[in-house]
């Protein structure tokens, strides 16, 4: 019967003198004094295997690291073995030798890897320990935004990634070709989310992947990504997304804190209290470029870039003790046209539709890089028909967002945070595509 | 503050004399003996409101039906009112005044409307409370999924869904355009979960999208659906993947007539008592054919079709008292080239490798459908290198799976239940579309 790395300790101290065995990779070998150590590696952690003499293959040949293994023998309690225990071996199986030509290592410590070569070699070093941890980090991550959502009376949904058109416009979208037909892939969920709380599941929830084809090349952007979609109805403004997603955030950062002790060990790296989130402040866009210039000491920062970003976050840090903080308010031009005005005045929609009108709009920054974008959204036919021209845009293109807003649909409004973005933040991980499993990016489809 | 549709019986018994709030949309308007009966439906469903007069819009409009209201008055007791209680009106808002040519009837029984039409009004169709509870059931199916696994040391994984080639082999891909180059839609995470397996997690499961660029029309198929898969390590046979796929089958089904009962109820569905699933038969393909051809009395079927299908399932229902059966041990030439052998000979691989040899791998069928397929896969570099050439395959097509396997990939297998097709069954669908939100198929891509 096998048993994990991580409970050999407690059979050493429970079961003394009865044989266990253990099944997995064979993390490192090492020889001292006659004495060979066997680092192996499973599912739970590492555990060292003692041998008095060098292992080998079915085949006689000496074993190779990342050959998979299965060892019996006596569970002895040592103090200087990791995780205070070894396993003393009196028959070791190789289950499967690993080729003698490993073209990564790894055993070795990842930060001193280079990104590319750790991309290039993903089917091997998201084997090592650090960089295999990210991922059960963002298991919890997405495990912990559906249990909270589904506590608040939220339904998950799976809908389409091949739409007709894109939502925001026809740009940055991958063509598919869809038997005799072209589809895209789709930018997000966006309007099947609005079409679901329309449906009188009124709160929805969903996890996908999202497709942007932007040429970017920074450390922020891929072009396929996780996104934490939800959207609600019968919400007034974008104040109560703001405390959704408060609660929303302390409750991943509690669950990771609570099952992810050793990955956050791994990277040194913390999540912020829970109760530190309540404390984060909300600032309008025109507070926050005055908080950015007043920091910079200038008046030269226009618009809220990265270097802004990073600067709201340590102000809110500095001021309110988190490394977190909800900017709202922002003018129509840097918002998708169906954001809902803050104003809706009786001028025709003049004010309430010019570039410079306040939006129910917010954005979530943390750690100085922006994880959320949500807002509330238009849902009045006639506002909404009416807009349309004021943006260059035609009604016929609309077709089905218009009979979505033209049959009943409630006030509503939502956010998505991007997955591999909150666990790049929550590790501190210098580049996001080291949180997607297999990125992809403009020269990478590959593993 | 709003109260829900469903609580408004207990706000009457518990609170008599205080006032509630409900917002929904307008299901039905009557009028009887000068008093005005208003159904709104929110999302837990359906409350009768009673008022003295007619209700009209915000322009002074009768009120249509799918508008979207606020109510406000005394919840009463009524035995003769559904859920036996209403909502005697004080105030109404028409919050949105829905079309008055409102081009598909919500309240009408769907039973008595053609798919196509539904389809075609998704958007409106959804609104159905009957249609509507398909994809309640469904969330509890991906929520059960996922809770069940993780118990079972399963870590969720999320990976790419744009892939440079198929696993499968070339054939039934939709192509992207990808920058300058084309890649392809993912058919399955087959190749991802075997190397999150070998990255030492062991046991991962994936909920997501595939995609089959198949031009069946069939009740069974869709292009794009939702694959629940898994996978896992260090085991012996197919035999330990049919005893995990029935504790899981018996917790969805557990989960869904605890969570469900109003959706069950609405479609007159059951799901099989959960202890009845362990009493599910497991047969081999050979002798899946001779209960076929026993029960059709001939000796003319060769091949398990969607007709064998369900007879089998007809049989296990009359001997072992449940829907549900496994059918395991395909011949080779039935399953794609990396299923594990059933027998390892010495003779090279040729017996092994023959299209008739019998393969670690099985199906589950439920209902008279195929619902999931799956094995024990080759984790053999040599064997799978000796392998390829006798199956017409080219080693350099199979660059990362080659690479998988040299260095250290454990036995291993998995699954994958298709998440509509097991909505389809628990309630009865005549066909797999109506069990997806928004259904691809060779015709249609929108909404």
């Amino acid at each position: 019967m096998r048993i994990l790395a991580k409970d050999i300790e407690a059979a050493a101290r429970d079961r003394p003198g009865e044989e266990a065995e253990a099944s997995g990779w064979v993390h490192r070998i090492r020889e001292l004094g006659g004495v060979v150590f066997v680092m192996l590696r499973d599912r739970s952690g590492l555990v060292q295997l003692v041998l008095e003499e060098k292992p080998v293959s079915a085949d006689g040949s000496p074993l190779t690291p990342e050959s998979v293994i299965r060892a019996r023998g006596l569970p002895a309690l040592n103090e200087k073995a990791p995780g205070g225990a070894e396993l003393k071996v009196r028959s070791l199986e190789c289950l499967v030798r690993a080729g003698p030509d490993l073209p990564y290592q790894v055993n070795a410590d990842a930060s001193r890897i280079g990104l590319e070569t750790i991309l290039d070699n993903r089917i091997l070093s998201l084997r090592n320990p650090k960089i295999r941890g990210v991922f059960k980090i963002q298991a919890v991550i997405i495990e912990a935004f559906a249990e909270y959502l589904r506590g608040q009376d939220f339904t998950e949904i799976k809908t389409s990634k091949l739409v007709g058109s894109g939502t925001e416009g026809g740009t940055n979208l991958f063509e598919v070709e869809y038997f005799d037909r072209k589809v895209y892939l789709a930018q997000s969920p966006q309007f099947y989310k609005e079409v679901m709380v329309a449906s009188g599941l009124e709160r929805v929830f969903e996890i996908g992947p999202v497709y942007r084809a932007e040429k970017h090349d920074t450390p922020r952007h891929i072009n396929e990504y996780v996104s934490m979609d939800l959207e609600m109805g019968f919400i007034e403004s974008e104040q109560e997304l703001i405390e959704l997603e408060k609660g929303l955030l302390a409750h991943i950062f509690e669950a990771v804190a609570r099952k992810n002790g050793p990955e956050l060990a791994l990277w040194k790296a913390q999540v912020p209290p829970p109760d530190a989130v309540f404390k984060a402040p909300t600032v309008s866009y025109d507070e926050a470029l005055r908080i950015v210039n007043g920091e910079t000491g200038g008046g030269r920062v226009f618009d809220i870039n990265p270097e802004a970003e990073r600067i709201l976050c340590e102000w809110a840090r500095r001021e309110k003790g988190i490394d977190l903080i909800f900017v709202n308010r922002f003018p129509r031009r840097h918002r998708p046209f169906y954001t809902y005005p803050l104003e809706t005045g009786g001028d025709g929609g003049a004010a309430r539709d010019s570039a410079a009108a306040s939006t129910m709009s917010f954005d979530a920054l943390f750690r100085g890089l922006e994880i959320t974008s949500g807002g509330r959204r238009q849902h009045d036919y006639g506002a909404f028909l009416e807009a349309l021209p004021k943006f260059g845009l035609r009604a016929e293109d609309f077709g089905d967002y218009l009979f979505l807003l033209k049959y009943g649909c409630p006030p509503h409004g939502g956010f998505a945070i991007g997955c591999e973005r909150l666990t790049q933040k929550i590790l501190g991980l210098d580049n996001v595509k080291e949180a997607s499993l297999f990125p992809r990016d403009r020269r990478r489809v590959e593993p």
